[in-house]
């Protein structure tokens, strides 16, 4: 059972992401270390005792339809009930609307311990927090003074409706149409799939953001237009009225977190008698409703970077345990009676210190990220625009990196159980089935490494990415004057690492500035997992500066897995030739 | 849907495998290349148009426990019937017997297609041929008589009961007793878990072997026995007769191969009236009985890495279809109307060929060994030593990098898919659940890497490995002199791969030498996918020599996935200090 590693993610914000100097600086205005340090221990309490023991019963027997309305699995409903009580939905939201307006980086402190627990459970809020930040950016004070202060606390949900069947990855191609009524509302139409806690119990109101095109509006993703449809209208006593014409025809069967469900919307129909076509109100302006999408889709992006942590978390928790209590043959290091543990097998060691390190590593840059988007809100001047370039920098990086770390974690904690791994009580396996979904949503991970390459490395002409391999490289000298033994190789392994990631990172943007995006986009992917590697074999030796009980794993992460940066700068640089001539192979028309 | 690759298949057992000029040279007697074509082909027939449709619902479906038995899916009882009508089950099995004597290679080749187009199915076949060996190779005259015949049929099927609670990786741990009944017989009492189609509706009569410990046999896995242990006992006729004290308590709930009845077996329990203790015959000498099962599970591990291989490639297959069919967004290398096939883009491909190549690696390597095992039982003398070296050497590479392969190829199979992969209905999320017990069962892939290094380096006092290098090496030349301008930098590629394997091979020897087996072990699994990508990159070459459309995959490999090789050279040869330092952490008692 998930036990929430409070001193692991409480050290992680202070020592490694900047939480400490920042408090230190005031940079929070009054917020303390004392504060911080409360909350985290109670959410990692509601985490580890109230959202933990719901898991089971979650992925057993998942969300149900039944006509158009969902059931959540038992005790989830109440559960969620418990969580808003507790204030955990408001934790980063605006102050005007009740919100305690705490750091991005508690909140993603907290959404990993929630997903860790249980990621059915934590997508649910993501999506919500997403909604609140898009209506307070952009939002009509009208719409804000109806809709905010219910979705801060929680006792509304908010849903984020994009896909269509034929669009994706790609939103040019999307079809719903909103017509307006002339009364200043619209009336909206079409199909959208795979929208997470679209339907559901948990809250008798049901807030979907849902992009749309008008009639004559442009072509592709200039002629979207955002808008609020809620579930039931609502009155200007905030009182529930008429069923909106929006309603859930269907559940996916998903390989995992089936306690979410993921429903397919149809608006406009007509359904039980409703007054066809959804009523809905426009969000910020005509056609720039991809705009007002893209403040939740980063937010979002983040945030499922923290369910790759978090699965990666609760599959490493599970595996050390189960190697520290499953005997068998023996052991050179093992000098007891009988079988040892076979936590003493360095086969089994090698597995879970790969855990542990891809784990923590996730989490500093998924950290960072959040430490980045906190300074950005507030700085001013050249100061704001330096942290919004490092946070669009690691956004991907968060999102990508993370939860690929997720997926290959969660196959390495079933691979630790042997067979007892692919029996699904164990437990195991759900949560390989669980991080799967997470390289896929909100951007897949192809998409997040198009986006570091071909948006985030010409920030600022080009030069923020250097000057963050510029602190990465000061932090790993660090290490190599730091004289601590313990370190062995580490310092010769990051410097390694961070002088492959400035070669292969201008070579990127040469190609890109000599117009070869395809070359460019070709080594993507690998260039991602090299900025991600390089960086959080940093981050580790940060920690490890900061605290020498981590050491060991820095070490470990330094001389074993760092290594691949080199294969990952070859193909960032000589890969590009080979996959174009190969890849004309692969289209069969 | 699964199309079996024959032409694809066929080309690497007489390409790259060997299987052409072992044909020419008369190893296998008469058999040539006619029949050899005839038989893959209806074997592609049968698994694409026969075993593949009933996938989906033995994957739904599942077997299902009522009382002591256990009815398969619909339909996978007739699958079974016409399967073994089409002599299927006797391919490779002894002529003496009603088999067909072929040759391994084509026998693994057909394996193959059975698991790609339903892996659930392929396993239940494969424990039957592993219990036609043993016996084959160490029954008594009477019992061969006695059970061969039908099991070479596949009128009755065999099963292979080695794991207890306490012992799964470690058979010293087996605490399953037998004693004699003084007429010959033995009883046998105890409990068995996993064991792979132990019950089923399939055949009227289940051939079990199981190890068990004699009274006052010594401890560890020198005081086991090997038992042969009937669902119901056979008359001198061949009639059945009484049921055995051997029955199915229950069935596993796994992640995957639904359809395949995982059993936990309970022997000598008096159940259903029967007399306690199951009836069994001892196979080959007392105390002997791992020797006789090691005969089984060499089998069993190049089968289950045919596993890897078949899910990987029926991913591949699935990911390839749906690219050349879902459209989305713009891609530099598409001039048509309308969004691109998601297969122009380059992250796609990047996907595609990295599943194409690994996909055939894993394939060269498995029926290489099969070519190896082939040629030393058609060898005498030194050769049929050196056959045997080159299998036992080959099989942990088989079974550990062909299925990780599987896992590997399985995921990017589903993120190929982008949301649809993570619809159960898609297919592709049902491959990766499949895929991924295969690196545990028959040995972990850990135990593998670890056999590799301890007991197949030291083969042919050190060198065998070297010579296998060496062979690797000359293909390597005929790359580079070749004069194929499409090979780019294949043959640097492969040199710099090999070299650091020579090297590699070398310092885990000198470990081994010394005495330092903790230290060689650390490096195992890394060691094991080098040899894997080095050979099998090697393989590639070899194929495109032969066929100078496969010269574009081939460079894609080495270009953009042999590059690993370094960063995996340098974790054997710098990585085991540091693994046993932060090993150590991971001790919690």
């Amino acid at each position: 059972m998930y036990r929430a590693p409070v001193e692991d993610i409480t050290f992680t914000l202070k020592h490694v992401a900047g939480l400490k100097p920042a408090l230190d600086a005031g940079t929070f205005g009054d917020l303390g270390e004392d504060l911080v340090d409360a909350i985290l221990a109670e959410a990692g309490r509601f985490a580890s005792e109230e959202v933990a023991p719901l898991y089971k019963i979650g992925d057993e027997q998942g969300a149900v339809l039944s006509g158009a309305d969902v059931t959540t699995p038992p005790g989830w409903k109440e559960l969620y009930r418990r969580w808003i009580d507790g204030g955990w939905n408001a934790l980063s939201a605006p102050e005007e609307f009740g919100g305690q307006a705490l750091p991005t980086m508690l909140g993603v402190a907290a959404l990993e311990m929630w997903n860790s627990a249980a990621m059915a459970f934590g997508i649910g809020p993501t999506l919500t927090m997403g909604a609140v930040e898009a209506l307070d950016k952009h939002a009509s004070p009208a719409l804000k003074a109806k809709y905010l202060e219910k979705l801060v606390s929680g006792e509304w949900m908010g849903t984020m409706n994009l896909t269509e069947p034929q669009a994706g990855s790609d939103l040019n191609a999307l079809r719903a149409r909103a017509e307006p009524a002339g009364d200043g509302t619209y009336r909206i139409f079409g199909q959208k799939i795979f929208i997470t806690y679209g339907e559901h119990d948990f809250t008798d109101n049901i807030i979907h953001l849902v992009l749309a095109r008008l009639p004559d509006a442009p072509a592709g993703t200039r002629g979207l237009s955002l808008f609020l449809v809620p579930k039931f209208l609502v009155g200007d006593d905030g009182a529930l009225g008429a069923r909106n014409d929006v309603f859930c025809f269907g559940l996916e069967h998903k390989l995992g977190i089936h306690a979410s469900p993921t429903c397919t919307m149809i608006y406009g129909d007509g359904f039980e008698g409703t007054a066809p076509g959804a009523i809905g109100w426009l969000i910020g302006e005509e056609n720039k409703g991809l705009a007002c999408m893209f403040t939740m889709m980063n937010n979002a992006r983040l945030a499922v970077g923290m369910q790759g942590v978090a699965v990666a978390e609760t599959a490493t928790q599970k595996a050390l345990a189960y190697a520290n209590d499953r005997r068998q043959g023996n052991a050179a290091s093992y000098n007891g009676n009988g079988m040892a543990l076979i936590v003493h097998h360095p086969d089994v060691q090698r597995n879970l210190l790969t855990m542990k390190a891809l784990t923590q590593i996730a989490r500093a840059i998924s950290y960072s990220c959040a430490h980045a988007i906190d300074h950005a809100r507030v700085s001013v001047g050249d100061e704001a625009i330096h942290w919004q370039e490092r946070a669009n920098l690691l956004t991907p990086l968060a999102k990508a990196f993370s939860t690929d770390v997720g997926v290959e974690v969660a196959s390495l904690g079933l691979q630790v159980h042997g067979g007892m791994g692919y029996i699904e009580e164990t437990g195991a396996a759900a949560l390989y089935r669980d991080a799967r979904i997470a390289p896929i949503y909100e951007g897949t991970n192809g998409i997040q490494a198009i986006d570091l390459v071909a948006r985030k490395l010409p920030l600022g002409g080009g030069e923020h990415v250097h000057g963050y391999i510029a602190e990465l490289k000061a932090v790993a000298n660090q290490a190599r004057t730091s004289n601590l033994q313990g370190f062995g190789r580490t310092a010769d392994g990051l410097d390694q690492a961070l002088d492959d990631l400035s070669q292969a990172t201008r070579f990127l943007q040469r190609l890109l500035a000599d117009g070869r995006s395809d070359a460019a986009l070709a080594g993507a992917t690998p260039y991602l997992r090299l900025i991600s590697l390089a960086a959080g074999g940093t981050y580790l030796a940060r920690g490890a500066l900061a605290d020498q009980s981590r050491i060991a794993v820095c070490r470990f992460f330094a001389e074993n897995l760092l290594g691949e940066a080199g294969a990952l700068k070859e193909r960032v640089i000589g890969g590009a030739d080979s996959l174009a001539a190969a890849g004309k192979t692969l289209i069969s028309a």
